[in-house]
Protein backbone atom coordinates (compact mmCIF):
# COMPACT_ATOMS: atom_id res chain seq x y z
CA UNK A 1 0.00 0.00 0.00
CA UNK A 2 2.09 2.95 -1.20
CA UNK A 3 -0.21 5.17 1.08
CA UNK A 4 1.69 3.78 4.11
CA UNK A 5 5.01 4.55 3.05
CA UNK A 6 7.30 7.38 4.81
CA UNK A 7 7.42 10.94 2.97
CA UNK A 8 10.01 12.17 1.67
CA UNK A 9 10.92 15.59 -0.44
CA UNK A 10 13.93 15.08 -2.45
CA UNK A 11 15.90 17.96 -3.80
CA UNK A 12 16.12 17.41 -7.74
CA UNK A 13 17.72 19.40 -10.16
CA UNK A 14 17.96 17.05 -12.60
CA UNK A 15 21.68 16.51 -12.39
CA UNK A 16 23.17 12.98 -11.88
CA UNK A 17 23.84 13.46 -8.16
CA UNK A 18 20.09 14.34 -7.71
CA UNK A 19 19.02 11.46 -10.03
CA UNK A 20 20.70 9.09 -7.93
CA UNK A 21 19.65 10.40 -4.43
CA UNK A 22 15.94 10.30 -6.19
CA UNK A 23 16.97 6.37 -6.62
CA UNK A 24 17.93 5.79 -3.76
CA UNK A 25 15.22 7.68 -1.76
CA UNK A 26 12.65 5.49 -3.40
CA UNK A 27 14.92 2.21 -2.82
CA UNK A 28 14.87 2.96 0.98
CA UNK A 29 10.91 3.13 0.69
CA UNK A 30 9.78 6.41 0.84
CA UNK A 31 7.06 7.77 -1.09
CA UNK A 32 8.85 10.83 -2.96
CA UNK A 33 8.09 14.56 -3.38
CA UNK A 34 10.35 15.77 -6.00
CA UNK A 35 11.47 19.95 -5.54
CA UNK A 36 13.10 21.49 -8.08
CA UNK A 37 14.16 25.18 -8.26
CA UNK A 38 13.59 27.78 -11.11
CA UNK A 39 16.30 30.59 -9.84
CA UNK A 40 17.80 32.29 -12.55
CA UNK A 41 19.93 29.62 -14.07
CA UNK A 42 21.01 30.76 -17.58
CA UNK A 43 19.27 28.07 -19.02
CA UNK A 44 16.21 26.07 -18.38
CA UNK A 45 17.80 22.60 -19.66
CA UNK A 46 18.01 21.77 -15.81
CA UNK A 47 14.60 21.91 -15.14
CA UNK A 48 13.39 19.59 -18.59
CA UNK A 49 15.98 17.08 -17.39
CA UNK A 50 14.30 17.35 -14.16
CA UNK A 51 10.65 16.72 -14.99
CA UNK A 52 11.34 14.18 -17.31
CA UNK A 53 13.92 12.47 -14.33
CA UNK A 54 10.68 12.98 -12.25
CA UNK A 55 8.04 11.57 -14.42
CA UNK A 56 10.26 8.56 -14.96
CA UNK A 57 10.65 7.66 -11.19
CA UNK A 58 6.82 8.37 -11.00
CA UNK A 59 7.37 10.62 -8.14
CA UNK A 60 4.40 11.32 -6.21
CA UNK A 61 4.84 15.14 -6.89
CA UNK A 62 7.24 17.79 -8.82
CA UNK A 63 6.79 20.64 -7.66
CA UNK A 64 8.76 23.64 -9.27
CA UNK A 65 9.34 26.31 -6.81
CA UNK A 66 10.65 29.94 -8.36
CA UNK A 67 13.09 31.99 -6.53
CA UNK A 68 14.24 34.86 -8.09
CA UNK A 69 17.76 34.84 -6.72
CA UNK A 70 18.83 36.72 -9.99
CA UNK A 71 18.03 40.04 -8.52
CA UNK A 72 21.04 39.97 -5.83
CA UNK A 73 23.34 36.69 -6.14
CA UNK A 74 26.09 36.92 -7.73
CA UNK A 75 27.31 33.37 -9.31
CA UNK A 76 28.58 32.86 -12.65
CA UNK A 77 25.78 30.19 -12.64
CA UNK A 78 22.43 32.93 -12.76
CA UNK A 79 24.87 34.64 -15.44
CA UNK A 80 27.07 37.05 -13.55
CA UNK A 81 30.73 36.20 -15.07
CA UNK A 82 32.17 33.45 -17.02
CA UNK A 83 31.77 29.16 -16.41
CA UNK A 84 35.50 27.90 -15.74
CA UNK A 85 36.48 26.10 -18.12
CA UNK A 86 39.56 23.20 -18.19
CA UNK A 87 41.09 20.95 -20.66
CA UNK A 88 42.35 18.11 -18.69
CA UNK A 89 41.34 16.82 -15.19
CA UNK A 90 44.53 17.32 -13.62
CA UNK A 91 43.66 21.67 -14.84
CA UNK A 92 40.31 20.97 -13.40
CA UNK A 93 41.84 19.75 -9.99
CA UNK A 94 44.59 22.38 -9.41
CA UNK A 95 41.82 25.20 -10.46
CA UNK A 96 39.50 23.66 -7.69
CA UNK A 97 42.04 23.50 -4.75
CA UNK A 98 41.20 25.38 -1.53
CA UNK A 99 39.47 27.93 -3.35
CA UNK A 100 35.56 28.49 -3.55
CA UNK A 101 34.84 28.12 -7.15
CA UNK A 102 32.73 31.25 -9.11
CA UNK A 103 29.90 29.14 -9.96
CA UNK A 104 29.17 28.89 -6.07
CA UNK A 105 25.67 30.75 -5.48
CA UNK A 106 25.85 32.31 -2.15
CA UNK A 107 24.17 30.23 0.54
CA UNK A 108 21.96 28.77 -2.48
CA UNK A 109 21.77 24.67 -0.33
CA UNK A 110 20.56 26.68 2.94
CA UNK A 111 17.84 28.68 0.91
CA UNK A 112 17.26 25.31 -1.16
CA UNK A 113 16.53 23.14 2.24
CA UNK A 114 15.00 25.33 3.68
CA UNK A 115 11.84 25.58 0.97
CA UNK A 116 12.25 21.78 0.57
CA UNK A 117 11.41 21.87 4.65
CA UNK A 118 8.14 24.44 4.14
CA UNK A 119 7.10 21.63 2.08
CA UNK A 120 7.86 19.07 4.17
CA UNK A 121 6.30 20.35 7.33
CA UNK A 122 3.21 21.07 4.97
CA UNK A 123 3.18 17.52 4.14
CA UNK A 124 4.41 15.75 6.96
CA UNK A 125 7.55 14.21 5.49
CA UNK A 126 9.99 13.48 8.12
CA UNK A 127 12.92 13.24 5.59
CA UNK A 128 14.47 15.80 3.25
CA UNK A 129 17.16 14.23 0.80
CA UNK A 130 20.16 16.13 -1.00
CA UNK A 131 22.49 15.43 -3.39
CA UNK A 132 25.60 16.58 -1.48
CA UNK A 133 28.67 15.45 -2.16
CA UNK A 134 31.84 16.17 0.25
CA UNK A 135 34.75 14.45 -1.88
CA UNK A 136 33.71 15.50 -5.52
CA UNK A 137 32.22 18.73 -3.95
CA UNK A 138 33.94 21.30 -6.11
CA UNK A 139 34.72 23.67 -2.80
CA UNK A 140 31.08 24.99 -2.01
CA UNK A 141 31.03 24.99 2.03
CA UNK A 142 27.61 23.86 1.73
CA UNK A 143 28.30 20.59 0.78
CA UNK A 144 30.39 19.33 3.85
CA UNK A 145 28.82 17.00 6.27
CA UNK A 146 29.21 19.21 9.02
CA UNK A 147 26.75 21.59 7.59
CA UNK A 148 24.25 19.18 6.51
CA UNK A 149 24.59 18.35 10.90
CA UNK A 150 24.11 21.66 11.65
CA UNK A 151 21.07 22.03 9.51
CA UNK A 152 19.05 18.98 10.20
CA UNK A 153 19.36 20.57 14.29
CA UNK A 154 18.49 23.82 13.33
CA UNK A 155 15.38 22.52 11.58
CA UNK A 156 14.49 20.59 14.05
CA UNK A 157 14.10 23.49 16.55
CA UNK A 158 12.13 25.63 13.93
CA UNK A 159 9.36 23.56 13.21
CA UNK A 160 6.82 21.63 14.72
CA UNK A 161 9.27 18.96 14.67
CA UNK A 162 10.89 20.80 17.46
CA UNK A 163 8.10 20.91 19.45
CA UNK A 164 7.07 17.32 19.00
CA UNK A 165 10.30 14.53 19.34
CA UNK A 166 7.89 12.00 17.17
CA UNK A 167 8.03 14.54 14.24
CA UNK A 168 11.75 14.58 14.07
CA UNK A 169 13.11 15.34 10.83
CA UNK A 170 16.15 13.59 9.42
CA UNK A 171 18.26 15.33 6.18
CA UNK A 172 19.73 12.89 4.13
CA UNK A 173 22.76 13.12 2.33
CA UNK A 174 23.33 9.41 1.01
CA UNK A 175 26.07 10.49 -1.34
CA UNK A 176 28.06 12.58 1.29
CA UNK A 177 30.77 10.38 1.26
CA UNK A 178 31.08 8.41 -2.23
CA UNK A 179 33.13 9.35 -4.98
CA UNK A 180 31.62 10.48 -8.10
CA UNK A 181 32.15 6.80 -9.78
CA UNK A 182 30.45 5.32 -6.53
CA UNK A 183 27.48 7.28 -7.27
CA UNK A 184 27.23 6.04 -10.62
CA UNK A 185 27.99 2.55 -9.77
CA UNK A 186 24.91 2.73 -7.34
CA UNK A 187 22.72 4.83 -9.83
CA UNK A 188 23.14 1.87 -12.31
CA UNK A 189 22.72 -0.68 -9.92
CA UNK A 190 19.19 1.12 -9.17
CA UNK A 191 18.46 0.60 -12.66
CA UNK A 192 18.79 4.81 -13.35
CA UNK A 193 18.83 6.39 -16.89
CA UNK A 194 21.62 8.62 -16.92
CA UNK A 195 21.25 9.83 -20.32
CA UNK A 196 18.01 11.71 -19.45
CA UNK A 197 20.06 13.72 -17.07
CA UNK A 198 21.73 17.33 -17.03
CA UNK A 199 24.68 18.38 -15.42
CA UNK A 200 26.32 20.76 -17.42
CA UNK A 201 26.78 24.44 -16.12
CA UNK A 202 27.19 25.71 -19.94
CA UNK A 203 25.87 23.88 -22.89
CA UNK A 204 26.28 24.43 -26.54
CA UNK A 205 23.17 26.29 -28.57
CA UNK A 206 22.48 22.54 -29.67
CA UNK A 207 21.76 21.88 -25.91
CA UNK A 208 24.53 19.42 -25.33
CA UNK A 209 26.83 19.23 -22.81
CA UNK A 210 30.25 21.41 -22.97
CA UNK A 211 32.43 19.00 -21.62
CA UNK A 212 34.70 21.02 -20.30
CA UNK A 213 33.05 22.97 -17.03
CA UNK A 214 33.63 22.02 -13.51
CA UNK A 215 30.58 20.06 -13.76
CA UNK A 216 31.36 18.73 -16.49
CA UNK A 217 34.20 17.00 -16.17
CA UNK A 218 33.70 15.61 -12.45
CA UNK A 219 30.87 13.94 -14.34
CA UNK A 220 33.04 12.55 -16.72
CA UNK A 221 36.17 11.36 -14.65
CA UNK A 222 33.14 9.43 -12.66
CA UNK A 223 32.37 7.50 -15.52
CA UNK A 224 35.31 7.21 -16.51
CA UNK A 225 36.66 5.53 -13.37
CA UNK A 226 33.54 3.72 -13.26
CA UNK A 227 34.66 2.00 -16.58
CA UNK A 228 31.91 3.37 -18.12
CA UNK A 229 31.01 6.01 -21.03
CA UNK A 230 28.97 9.32 -19.98
CA UNK A 231 25.60 8.63 -21.74
CA UNK A 232 25.03 12.38 -21.73
CA UNK A 233 25.47 14.10 -25.12
CA UNK A 234 28.55 15.81 -25.69
CA UNK B 1 32.08 58.12 7.49
CA UNK B 2 29.06 55.81 6.37
CA UNK B 3 31.18 53.81 4.39
CA UNK B 4 32.96 52.84 7.15
CA UNK B 5 29.99 51.05 9.04
CA UNK B 6 29.63 47.46 9.58
CA UNK B 7 26.79 46.54 7.07
CA UNK B 8 23.66 44.63 8.34
CA UNK B 9 20.59 42.75 6.55
CA UNK B 10 17.01 43.59 8.86
CA UNK B 11 14.38 41.44 8.14
CA UNK B 12 11.61 44.10 7.89
CA UNK B 13 8.14 43.14 8.28
CA UNK B 14 6.74 46.67 8.90
CA UNK B 15 4.90 45.75 12.36
CA UNK B 16 6.32 47.03 15.48
CA UNK B 17 8.98 44.47 16.37
CA UNK B 18 11.21 44.51 12.98
CA UNK B 19 10.89 48.21 13.16
CA UNK B 20 12.24 48.58 16.62
CA UNK B 21 14.83 46.52 15.61
CA UNK B 22 15.94 48.03 12.53
CA UNK B 23 16.03 51.38 15.31
CA UNK B 24 18.23 49.45 17.15
CA UNK B 25 20.49 48.23 14.33
CA UNK B 26 21.04 51.86 13.08
CA UNK B 27 22.27 52.68 16.92
CA UNK B 28 24.45 50.18 17.29
CA UNK B 29 26.14 51.63 14.01
CA UNK B 30 25.25 49.53 11.51
CA UNK B 31 24.70 50.47 7.73
CA UNK B 32 21.32 48.97 7.11
CA UNK B 33 20.32 46.67 4.36
CA UNK B 34 16.21 46.07 4.77
CA UNK B 35 15.10 43.14 3.44
CA UNK B 36 10.89 42.34 3.05
CA UNK B 37 9.09 39.55 1.65
CA UNK B 38 5.98 39.39 -0.47
CA UNK B 39 4.65 35.81 -0.07
CA UNK B 40 1.12 35.29 -0.42
CA UNK B 41 0.05 37.74 2.58
CA UNK B 42 -3.69 38.12 2.36
CA UNK B 43 -2.92 41.96 2.49
CA UNK B 44 -0.06 44.22 1.30
CA UNK B 45 -0.75 46.69 3.70
CA UNK B 46 2.90 45.36 5.84
CA UNK B 47 4.32 45.99 2.87
CA UNK B 48 3.17 49.47 2.36
CA UNK B 49 3.96 49.84 6.36
CA UNK B 50 7.89 48.39 5.50
CA UNK B 51 8.48 51.19 2.85
CA UNK B 52 7.40 53.74 4.67
CA UNK B 53 9.34 52.37 7.69
CA UNK B 54 12.37 52.09 5.70
CA UNK B 55 12.39 55.29 4.08
CA UNK B 56 11.86 56.98 7.02
CA UNK B 57 14.96 55.49 8.80
CA UNK B 58 17.06 56.30 5.44
CA UNK B 59 18.48 52.70 5.16
CA UNK B 60 21.23 52.05 2.68
CA UNK B 61 18.57 50.12 0.32
CA UNK B 62 15.59 48.09 0.56
CA UNK B 63 14.68 44.94 -1.13
CA UNK B 64 11.27 42.82 -1.18
CA UNK B 65 12.22 39.65 -2.26
CA UNK B 66 8.91 37.53 -4.13
CA UNK B 67 8.47 34.14 -2.43
CA UNK B 68 6.02 31.64 -3.86
CA UNK B 69 4.67 30.13 -0.45
CA UNK B 70 0.84 30.55 -0.85
CA UNK B 71 1.41 27.61 -3.61
CA UNK B 72 1.94 25.08 -1.24
CA UNK B 73 2.08 26.48 2.93
CA UNK B 74 -0.74 26.19 4.84
CA UNK B 75 -1.23 29.03 7.09
CA UNK B 76 -4.05 31.27 8.11
CA UNK B 77 -1.75 34.10 7.46
CA UNK B 78 -1.70 33.46 3.62
CA UNK B 79 -5.73 32.94 3.29
CA UNK B 80 -5.94 29.26 4.21
CA UNK B 81 -8.11 29.51 6.92
CA UNK B 82 -9.19 31.73 9.72
CA UNK B 83 -7.35 33.90 11.57
CA UNK B 84 -8.26 33.50 14.83
CA UNK B 85 -9.66 36.50 17.21
CA UNK B 86 -10.08 37.37 20.81
CA UNK B 87 -12.24 39.39 22.96
CA UNK B 88 -9.84 40.12 25.72
CA UNK B 89 -6.46 39.32 26.53
CA UNK B 90 -7.37 36.33 28.92
CA UNK B 91 -9.26 34.85 25.38
CA UNK B 92 -5.39 35.53 23.96
CA UNK B 93 -3.77 33.68 26.59
CA UNK B 94 -5.78 30.85 26.86
CA UNK B 95 -5.59 30.18 23.48
CA UNK B 96 -1.95 30.59 22.71
CA UNK B 97 -1.21 28.31 26.03
CA UNK B 98 1.12 25.37 24.83
CA UNK B 99 -0.18 25.63 21.39
CA UNK B 100 0.76 26.53 17.86
CA UNK B 101 -1.52 28.85 16.66
CA UNK B 102 -3.17 28.40 13.20
CA UNK B 103 -0.98 31.82 11.67
CA UNK B 104 2.27 29.76 12.01
CA UNK B 105 3.47 29.67 8.57
CA UNK B 106 5.93 26.52 8.30
CA UNK B 107 9.50 27.42 8.32
CA UNK B 108 9.23 31.01 7.75
CA UNK B 109 11.70 32.54 9.55
CA UNK B 110 14.19 30.07 8.47
CA UNK B 111 13.24 30.45 4.58
CA UNK B 112 13.34 34.47 5.31
CA UNK B 113 16.77 34.18 7.44
CA UNK B 114 18.24 31.61 4.14
CA UNK B 115 17.35 34.67 1.97
CA UNK B 116 18.92 37.07 4.50
CA UNK B 117 22.05 35.10 4.08
CA UNK B 118 22.43 34.65 0.91
CA UNK B 119 22.01 38.84 0.54
CA UNK B 120 24.42 39.48 3.53
CA UNK B 121 27.05 36.38 1.51
CA UNK B 122 26.61 39.01 -1.79
CA UNK B 123 27.00 41.94 0.13
CA UNK B 124 29.73 40.99 2.95
CA UNK B 125 28.01 41.98 5.59
CA UNK B 126 28.35 40.06 8.64
CA UNK B 127 25.22 40.50 10.37
CA UNK B 128 21.87 39.91 10.51
CA UNK B 129 18.62 41.38 12.53
CA UNK B 130 15.91 39.47 13.04
CA UNK B 131 12.83 40.83 15.56
CA UNK B 132 12.02 37.22 17.27
CA UNK B 133 10.61 37.36 20.38
CA UNK B 134 10.20 34.61 23.17
CA UNK B 135 8.60 35.79 25.73
CA UNK B 136 5.17 37.30 23.44
CA UNK B 137 6.70 34.92 20.97
CA UNK B 138 2.52 33.56 20.23
CA UNK B 139 3.60 30.02 20.48
CA UNK B 140 6.18 30.19 16.96
CA UNK B 141 8.67 27.52 17.38
CA UNK B 142 11.08 29.40 14.98
CA UNK B 143 10.67 32.17 17.40
CA UNK B 144 12.97 30.68 20.12
CA UNK B 145 16.52 31.31 21.57
CA UNK B 146 18.04 27.91 20.89
CA UNK B 147 16.68 27.91 16.87
CA UNK B 148 18.69 31.13 16.56
CA UNK B 149 21.80 30.17 18.30
CA UNK B 150 21.47 26.70 16.10
CA UNK B 151 20.95 29.02 12.65
CA UNK B 152 23.77 31.24 13.30
CA UNK B 153 25.86 27.71 13.59
CA UNK B 154 24.48 26.12 10.37
CA UNK B 155 24.82 29.71 8.73
CA UNK B 156 28.54 29.65 9.59
CA UNK B 157 29.07 26.69 8.16
CA UNK B 158 26.99 27.24 5.03
CA UNK B 159 29.11 30.19 3.48
CA UNK B 160 32.28 31.45 2.91
CA UNK B 161 32.45 32.63 6.45
CA UNK B 162 32.64 28.90 7.29
CA UNK B 163 35.47 28.81 5.41
CA UNK B 164 36.84 31.63 6.84
CA UNK B 165 36.84 32.64 10.44
CA UNK B 166 37.37 36.43 10.25
CA UNK B 167 34.46 36.34 8.06
CA UNK B 168 31.52 35.23 10.74
CA UNK B 169 28.68 36.04 10.67
CA UNK B 170 26.06 36.95 13.49
CA UNK B 171 22.36 36.59 13.81
CA UNK B 172 21.31 39.62 15.99
CA UNK B 173 17.94 39.19 17.59
CA UNK B 174 17.43 41.93 20.06
CA UNK B 175 14.44 41.81 21.37
CA UNK B 176 14.34 38.29 21.93
CA UNK B 177 14.06 38.29 25.73
CA UNK B 178 11.79 41.66 25.84
CA UNK B 179 8.42 41.67 26.80
CA UNK B 180 6.41 43.93 24.21
CA UNK B 181 6.31 46.75 26.70
CA UNK B 182 10.37 46.60 26.89
CA UNK B 183 10.33 46.83 23.04
CA UNK B 184 7.89 49.28 22.56
CA UNK B 185 9.95 51.65 25.18
CA UNK B 186 12.72 51.19 23.68
CA UNK B 187 11.65 52.00 20.18
CA UNK B 188 10.20 55.44 21.70
CA UNK B 189 13.32 56.01 23.22
CA UNK B 190 15.13 55.48 19.71
CA UNK B 191 12.29 58.23 18.40
CA UNK B 192 10.40 55.53 16.40
CA UNK B 193 6.87 56.80 14.96
CA UNK B 194 4.72 53.55 15.55
CA UNK B 195 2.19 54.99 13.63
CA UNK B 196 3.57 54.17 10.37
CA UNK B 197 3.89 50.63 11.49
CA UNK B 198 1.42 47.97 10.80
CA UNK B 199 0.77 44.63 12.89
CA UNK B 200 -2.82 43.13 12.38
CA UNK B 201 -3.33 39.80 10.59
CA UNK B 202 -6.69 40.64 9.83
CA UNK B 203 -7.13 44.78 8.86
CA UNK B 204 -10.46 46.03 7.94
CA UNK B 205 -11.47 46.87 4.41
CA UNK B 206 -10.84 50.48 5.55
CA UNK B 207 -7.04 49.50 6.17
CA UNK B 208 -7.34 49.85 10.16
CA UNK B 209 -6.47 47.12 12.67
CA UNK B 210 -9.09 44.85 13.88
CA UNK B 211 -8.01 45.23 17.14
CA UNK B 212 -8.57 41.52 18.03
CA UNK B 213 -6.03 39.01 16.56
CA UNK B 214 -3.45 37.60 18.26
CA UNK B 215 -0.81 40.52 17.08
CA UNK B 216 -3.35 43.49 17.32
CA UNK B 217 -3.97 42.13 20.68
CA UNK B 218 -0.14 41.66 21.55
CA UNK B 219 0.44 45.28 20.54
CA UNK B 220 -2.49 46.99 22.53
CA UNK B 221 -1.37 45.17 25.82
CA UNK B 222 2.28 45.99 25.14
CA UNK B 223 1.61 49.58 24.56
CA UNK B 224 -1.31 49.34 28.36
CA UNK B 225 1.97 48.11 30.00
CA UNK B 226 4.43 50.90 28.84
CA UNK B 227 1.70 53.44 29.94
CA UNK B 228 1.14 54.14 26.32
CA UNK B 229 -1.75 54.62 23.92
CA UNK B 230 -1.13 52.24 20.44
CA UNK B 231 -0.77 55.15 17.40
CA UNK B 232 -2.09 52.32 15.31
CA UNK B 233 -5.30 53.14 13.59
CA UNK B 234 -8.19 51.68 15.39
Amino acid sequence: MPQDKPKAVVLLSGGLDSTTVLAIAQRDGFDTYALSFSYGQTHELELDAAKKVAESFGVREHRIFKLDLGSFLGSALVGDGEIPKHDSFEELDADLKDKIPSTYVPARNTVFLSIALAWAEVISAKAIFIGVNALDYSGYPDCRPEYIKAYEKMANLATKAGVNESERLVIHAPLIDMTKAEIIRSGISLGVDYSITHSCYDPTPEQKACGRCDSCLLRLRGFEEAGLVDPASL
